[in-house]
């Protein structure tokens, strides 16, 4: 690294870090510069730290209030929407080395943790000890669960397990001036003043940056049964996706796969899915009757019109099944590397009301057509909430102006659908001008007046959820 | 009503609400003072009124801070920490004529309402439309859902369905100047921006006037199967839970009595209660392995030592286990009824960590031992959570003394147990000066700092929750 000699944010970081913790090497702060996002603007830190302790992260921060440092706190960088983007000149705070599980508590069925631990490695942790921790973002073999938190992530269970805020009851946060705070409780139950836990959840390091959070686990989930239904149209599909919801169901996945979508896995050669239809619905149920469950969807699936149903009735048949959703990804990637140019994949995040699925997944194909873009679109059809892939050559100026104004159109249609622009991303920068035409003016009022109650300064992820 | 006359308060009011919206009589004002919380403070309030629609809130909470007045939020006036006691001057805002359902939308599973209906009634609606809203706190068939709400209210089957902040998808709140903020959204996923409905959910009245709530539902509850467990001890039965909790079950209730509540319910006639011993456990099941599930748990109360237990597998003998657990009230009724003097029950809640449960009662008797009380102690063993009830002699001065020492002492202990002072009652009146030895200090400023954004003059509910 550059000696911090001359560099005053440097020297005073330097007064509590050691070297290693402080990285100023061009690579380095290059490397820090984006998350996943694309079309997102970002600026060059001037220092990426990595502290281990949460006295070096209110080292950090009271360092940088001195000097009027913006701080970018970072977990993965898998973000979709920019959330940890860097700002020009700032510390970048990145959470990875404190990765510590500090306890697993059986009899109390929660975890405490630091913010750098990968997502699958503490499920993988609190599975040792016969517990669970459902969450899935798609990212969870490398994210963060920091960042998870920081965001509000979702996943593919969130249709019966619920979402990552459902599963925090406490946070040990780091505030701007330097403080600690610690919010939220170990119990299950807790009414004792305003829930602060919340506010900081989903806050993508606008408020603060936390240090440790405790987490309520699940007994572990039962074993998983499966159904792959093919439709002609989407419109087909939701509507039996729709039947499932009303029949009462509660699948543990209920995944929507649009026609693109569902030819991009066919040609990467999922045998279920060759010469199917428009639209393809994966359905799982982990329930103690999943057996019964299963064929009971796979009837309503038959009756909403389904071309064909393959009900996974064993280990094997249920693993190729939830294959095909897996294989989304690899699917879109293969699609891009077999079209010409430099194509980058752009995945939206819109949810509407569960039952204006169809008609979002429907718009989405016409603002494909009026845009002359690649779109293929997943999604999770019992949440409402559907990731459109746009695959666009990042070389092609027309491109690149399509795809973002197809991005647009795309966020517009789920707003006029009653929806929200983002069911689980988040904000960052890629949606605050968005955020600013979903929210009420006073609800943008008071979102602002609460961050100025946070981060008076402002130093504090500069320029992300709010513009 | 008297008049408006001379009175610039009630003048201003007439303004844009109908007489029959305003009472005045001193029978009235004396009826609205109090919720259900002994021991708390009230003034008296200058006038009830009882809007019907939104607007007439926006023009009674404008009138208030145009004159200064206070304005007190109540629902049924169910609550036990004092959290809806009417302050001197106030406009008690009684929202019980707001009490239409709006609208239950099957296909995304969820219900629109305004906050005066009851929530027994909520419950009633969405089942005729094959729907289920859980959350089942005691006063059920009494509280009303804007209660629940700004209460943070919880109930016995929230070990396996979550407390009512768990249902809350959106809110319409009037805020202290009279404006109207949506929160939240109809989708069942969102994070754009802060979670501010969380903010207001469990805020008691003192952040905004909550005027209509979207709540999420689930299907139906399949029947329930039950055990009843006695034990020497509470110890044992504590050992029970845990180990039910260990095993990864996950029961719809699990309900602990102490000796001295074993001991009431029993002499009120309970049959499967006659002899039993130090403590008992009543445990349901409503998944759909439910008579495995409950043989398994009764096998592991048999292993804890149980000196009896019945399981019940049919619908007639499940309802006799789960009426020991509603008969508690009525049961500590007839107690009061046959000790001496003017006896009053007091409530308390407060919730540890699961595996403190047994810590918790141990420490509840020794306290009834040293104040001289009779206390006895149900709880959600499930969520940590338990309400021991002191009998007491209100117009005995030593004996009210005793009970409010004895309620600090069982507040002081759930603290030292890693505990809460507040489960799901809230802390109204009664805990704000607990909530400041449970809360950081700087959490507790920025709880104060909460309410001065939201409420700068101070006129919402003041005096509540915080100090």
């Amino acid at each position: 690294m550059t000696p911090p000699v001359g560099n005053p944010l440097l020297a005073a970081l330097a007064e509590a870090l050691p070297p290693e913790a402080l990285g100023t090497a061009d690579v380095e702060l290059a490397l820090h510069r984006y998350d996943a996002a694309p079309f997102s603007e970002a600026g060059r830190p001037a220092v990426v730290v990595r502290p281990e302790t949460v006295e070096q992260v209110r080292h950090v921060l009271r360092v940088a209030r001195a000097l009027g440092v913006p701080v970018v706190p970072q977990g993965a960088r898998t973000g979709l929407a920019g959330g940890a983007n860097a700002v020009d000149g700032c510390v970048v705070l990145s959470m990875v080395r404190m990765n510590r599980i500090l306890e697993i508590d059986r009899a109390n069925r929660l975890v405490r943790c630091e913010p750098g631990v990968i997502t699958a490695d503490l499920a993988a942790a609190v599975a040792g000890e016969g517990l669970c921790y459902p969450p899935d973002p798609a990212s969870w073999e490398t994210c963060t669960i920091g960042g998870n938190i920081a965001t509000g992530a979702g996943g593919l269970c969130c249709v019966k397990y619920g979402v990552t805020a459902d599963y925090v009851l406490g946070l040990t946060v780091v505030l701007a001036d330097g403080e600690v705070l610690r919010v939220g409780r170990d119990t299950v139950k807790g009414v004792a003043g305003y829930d602060l836990t919340r506010l900081f959840v989903g806050s993508e390091g606008t408020l603060g940056v936390i240090v440790e959070a405790t987490l309520a686990l699940r007994p572990p989930r039962p074993p998983e049964l499966a159904l792959l239904a093919s439709f002609a149209s989407a419109r087909d599909a939701g509507a039996a996706a729709g039947a499932i919801i009303r029949e009462g169901h509660v699948p543990s996945a209920l995944e929507l796969m649009d026609r693109a979508t569902t030819e991009a896995v066919a040609a990467l050669g999922h045998p279920l899915l060759a010469g199917a239809g428009g639209a393809t619905l994966i359905v799982a149920s982990d329930a103690p009757d999943a057996a019964a469950r299963v064929r009971a969807m796979a009837e309503l699936c038959r009756e909403a019109k389904a071309l064909s149903v393959a009900v996974a009735e064993d280990d094997e048949r249920c693993r190729q099944v939830l294959d095909a959703r897996r294989m989304v990804m690899p699917a879109l990637g293969a699609v891009a590397k077999g079209l010409p140019g430099a194509m980058t994949a752009f995945v939206e995040d819109v949810a509407v009301p569960r039952d204006r699925l169809a008609d979002l997944v429907e718009r989405v194909e016409e603002i494909a057509g009026e845009y002359d873009l690649y779109i293929a679109t997943v999604g999770h059809a019992g949440d409402g909430n559907l990731h459109p892939t746009v695959l666009f050559d990042r070389a092609d100026r027309s491109a690149v102006r399509r795809a973002r104004e197809a991005y647009d159109a795309i966020m517009a249609a789920g707003l006029e659908l009653g929806g929200t622009i983002t069911g689980e991303h988040g904000v960052g920068v890629l949606k605050r001008e968005w955020l600013a035409r979903e929210l009420p003016p006073r609800g943008l009022r008071l979102q602002r007046d609460i961050k100025r109650l946070l981060d008076p300064d402002g130093l504090l992820n500069p320029g992300k959820v709010l513009a």
